[in-house]
């Protein structure tokens, strides 16, 4: 498609003098590219659908070079980006050395914030516009935040005090009724009545109608009085009862059409000038312009890539997601007590199918991690055998409830960690390198991390049933690159009623003392690939693999690394602090041990594989290592 | 005091059949002997004797032995502890052995919840209600949360939570108007504005008034239909416009006066078996029934003991706390960037001058650690250069916003962490042991560990002025048992321009090489402690200090312990993934290293002293370490 205005050289003027049939045929122009863009390179679809019209607005009424605007979360920000000064390297989004799929201030001036954990926003926005005040200018904060990311705690924080503070400051609640998955919450049902009691499906209409008929020309003089009558304003326009926001200090402003560019720019320009914090509540449909994405679009909220023509989506097929959801319900079948927690993601964490199967034992708490783990305190106070499962890197988020809430008290709370490791094109936000790190240093805590398909299952299984503390179990994105349990392969585990087939190292190869390498879960495959290529070139060593990292069985691991000096421990995870330390700690005195991790968690967007050589934990890599220090001792 | 009913045999049957008039003495009763021991022991007084009418009221209505009473923070639950079976130990209250100064599962099966951190009592109570559903029984649950608690992104988000679920559940709301200090935000407003609104001062009356009239006994009928006039009970009785727990999906009652023990009872028993969540709100003051006490409530939150006749506190003086304070008075005078933002707790940390010199350079955010942090990002993003006072336990709340809102972006945040290490006689969950583990593992981060109040001087100086990027500064509770700058001792340190001072190891001793201690910030006194044992008996080592502890300097790390063979890090915090774990990364070839810190960080309530000896961190402990590993080899 050639585009008429979208280009590099739509400048900032540019989009600003644009006529409404312009900007009109600019959002058309807009979604064809994300579309065509993210059917091949994979991304956020349904969100960045949402937002085109919106997008237009706030850059036909904000300065961005001057003005701060931040996307939470950061995953609506294609748009954005486009309009200004990415358009050219569009093609690269989610490639290595390509433009990112979140803001990167890294990346572009007018990318405000880093982005990519959700419900940050505000709070920036919060301390931006304090130091705009301090400084003195005039300058606009402008946080866009959905209405799932209101659940977080975080958000509500820096809502509850921006509204003791009288900064000014522009705060637009994209409602569309969604986390990634359906959205949840006391909060969701108020905005339902908002929107219900304010008679949305006709805001459009009267919002157009009174401002034709009240406010001809929006100048600086209309302004002030629109200012002096905001209360009527708002009463007839837009609704009758306080909402929680105004409960919390804040002006509220909606509901306007999220999709009405028009209407956006002219209740955007409304509210902007207004002292003190304002919210203005529209309503976007994720996917919106793409009718697959509209109909389904938590199918459509990440993608690695689909077919534009019929909606079909790439990939798919077993992974460690789908193993886990289907062992959860094979549990949970067997044991009463077992309830599931997820925090707005139980298709990213493969729990559709369990919540419809046990729905009075699974709890979606929405974007929450910190009260999901407390919850799970309480369930397990009362005998029941929570399992959270939560990705590796939003868990983060939960840190303080999970030592102090669950493993201070011991309770059997079993945490799943998914997209533990390097996560590919999302790039270092999201990321899942500190798990080995926080729970491996918390008491009581047990800490699994399963190499394939099959000792996920089993370490599941004990997790559950063995276990009598807290335990993680941690798994990486995607499919299983070896099946260690496969009768066909060399020196295939076994299943052991007495769990000592995790329990116990894996040895996967004893053919001689020049080294050992002590892999991590699923680092076990390059692990094995150094050896197979040391092998090679002459140098023999050992490869034991460790599923159950937490506590360390000690004495095998002495054991097995007897004779051999150098000892290099390999993990997907952060070195410092990581499972590496713990073996040195165990096994120093009479070795060299030589932790090998991730040094730098900042590993930008590449793929998987690419990120791990990058890291330098890829077998190449790995190899490379040992025999430079072999060959220089 | 003699006590008329307080005391061993005051069983639950006894509690729930006293008299109007015994209740009222019993009252007295609790207050005195909280008093008389919190003067003796120190402890939680302010808030312990708001809640006395409250807790005879809860157990005057509720099984304790069945239902589950959460006390949020639980520096609350000293009245509810003198009356569920532990009279006869309270005289033993926070002392080593003794009665917890907080709620312990392990000390009582009538404690239901460990608590210490703030805001955990709703998700708890969400999970306690879940699991009875689902158990089918009929118990109940029930949360008694300060107002300031609700400013905590954990509180909103288990109440957002609860709101779509309709679980049967009892929130008391305890407004006293104050977290441990003022308390902040819009949610503060919007309950001032309900008290005025529901004409709070005669809401005692008016209460009584009604339920003689329309309800003289509180039978099973009567409750039905209650239930179905809820909305005229309400409307009536309390207030008119609903409250944001209305907005979020609860039933909101109130206002109740806290310290009317009767109208408790009668206004619990009328809502406690309502179907769904319910919050109650009822108004509390600080320090109700000791003058002192109610008249500076922050002064009495946590004492270390007073003069009950004069109400003169113990303690005080200088401390770390109040160095910090003074040094921040003196940098922001110097440089007009700088800010500092916490959370609720301006004496806690030391920062009631500063907020009084600077108040538009002080933000106080309330209980929300993770907001205070992300804040903090927007503010340096413009330039600010923001210093984020929490404590260092506290600090776990912000695990991910610290990593990914500051160390992603490499912004310039200090943090200032108070009570780092072992905190004394509030025990386990007060403890700031993680803080070296956690920053000692994120990207950009500088990690300083001042050893005495002139190094904490020279780290603030050299975090605000000198590091460009995120900075930790952790220092200990209370006072400073050494001054390494003192020109009368030896080898005292001096202030350099180049800041070598505090950059360089510390060279505390160099004796000899049969080991050399690697002391961590304020284990300083501690190592020198041990050398000096050490050189009594024959045994003759080097002792060096470090302050900044992130980055190593590792060449003078690696220079100082040459011709060492047997290396000792000490520090107070976690052993696991702590600053020992990174020196033994960057010398381990050459040396043996042993890591000594704090194995098990579930240290109960002692002196802080006796926690070091506990934990084997002492002088005393640590020598006996080293002669022991010396003598096997």
């Amino acid at each position: 498609m050639e585009y008429k205005y979208l280009g590099n050289d739509l400048t900032e003027e540019k989009i600003k003098s644009l006529t409404p049939e312009a900007r009109h045929v600019l959002c058309d122009e807009l979604r064809d590219k994300i579309i065509t863009t993210v059917s091949e390179n994979g991304g956020h679809l349904a969100s960045n659908l949402g937002v085109v019209e919106l997008t237009v607005a706030l850059l036909s009424v904000f300065d961005y070079k001057k003005d701060k605007i931040i996307w939470d979360v950061g995953h609506q920000s294609y748009s954005y980006k486009l309009l200004t000064g990415r358009f050219d390297r569009f093609d690269t989004l989610r490639q290595e050395g390509g433009v990112s799929g979140f803001p990167r201030i890294s990346e572009s001036p007018y990318d405000t914030l880093d982005t990519g954990h959700s419900s940050t926003s505000v709070s920036a926005a919060a301390g931006l516009a304090r130091a705009r005040d301090l400084l003195g200018d005039d300058s606009h904060v402008v946080a866009i935040i959905g209405d799932g990311s209101l659940n977080s705690g975080l958000a509500y924080e820096a809502i509850n005090d921006i509204g003791q503070n009288k900064s000014k400051m522009l705060i637009i609640l994209n409602d569309n009724e969604m986390s990634i998955d359906k959205n949840v919450g006391g909060l969701s049902k108020h905005l339902a009545n908002i929107r219900v009691k304010s008679g949305y499906l006709s805001a459009k209409h009267t919002t157009e109608l009174f401002l034709r008929r009240k406010l001809p020309v929006l100048g600086k003089p209309l302004m002030k009085t629109m200012i002096a009558v905001k209360d009527f304003f708002r009463f007839i326009v837009y609704r009758k009862k306080p909402t929680i926001f105004e409960d919390l200090g804040l002006l509220y402003y909606g509901i306007v059409d999220g999709h009405d560019t028009e209407a956006l720019i002219k209740n955007i320009s409304a509210v902007k000038d207004l002292q003190g914090p304002v919210l203005l509540h529209i309503v976007t449909k994720k996917g919106k312009g793409y009718k697959p994405a509209e109909d389904t679009p938590s199918d459509y909220h990440g993608v690695s890539g689909f077919d534009i023509a019929t909606g079909k989506i790439s990939g798919g097929g077993r992974s460690f997601t789908s193993v886990f959801g289907n062992k959860m319900i094979e549990l949970a079948s067997r044991d009463k007590k077992i309830a599931v927690i997820c925090a707005a993601m139980s298709s990213g964490t493969g729990l559709v199918d369990y919540s419809f199967k046990f729905p009075e034992r699974f709890f979606d708490c929405g974007i929450a991690e910190e009260h999901c783990v407390t919850m799970a305190a309480g369930l397990a106070l009362s005998g029941y055998k929570p399992v959270v499962a939560i990705y590796s890197t939003f868990i983060q988020r939960a840190y303080d409830e999970i030592l102090h809430d669950i493993c201070y008290m011991n309770l059997h709370v079993v945490f799943a960690l998914d997209r533990a490791g390097l996560v590919g094109n999302d790039g270092h936000t999201h990321h899942g390198l500190y798990d080995l790190n926080m729970f491996c240093s918390m008491p009581n805590m047990t800490v699994i991390a399963p190499r394939d398909y099959k000792s996920l299952q089993r370490a599941l299984e004990y997790a559950v049933i063995n276990v009598e503390g807290p335990c993680a179990v941690r798994y990486p994105r995607g499919a299983e690159s070896v099946n260690t349990y496969d009768p066909g392969s060399d020196n295939a585990a076994t299943v052991k009623e007495d769990c000592s087939d995790i329990k116990d190292p894996y040895i996967a190869e004893d053919k001689g003392t020049d080294y050992c390498i002590i892999s991590v879960g699923n680092s076990f495959a390059d692990g094995q690939s150094a050896v197979d290529i040391l092998s090679e070139q002459g140098i023999f060593g050992k490869h034991i693999n460790l599923t159950i990292v937490k506590p360390l069985n000690d004495k095998s691991i002495e054991a097995l690394t007897s004779g051999v000096h150098f000892v290099f421990t390999l993990e997907e995870g952060i070195t410092a602090g990581g499972v590496g330390t713990y073996i040195a700690q165990c096994i120093s005195a009479d070795h060299e041990v030589i932790n090998i991790g991730i040094d730098d968690p900042m590993i930008r967007a590449a793929s998987q594989s690419r990120q791990k050589e990058i890291a330098g934990i890829d077998g190449k890599s790995v190899a490379d290592k040992i025999k430079r220090l072999l060959s220089r001792s």
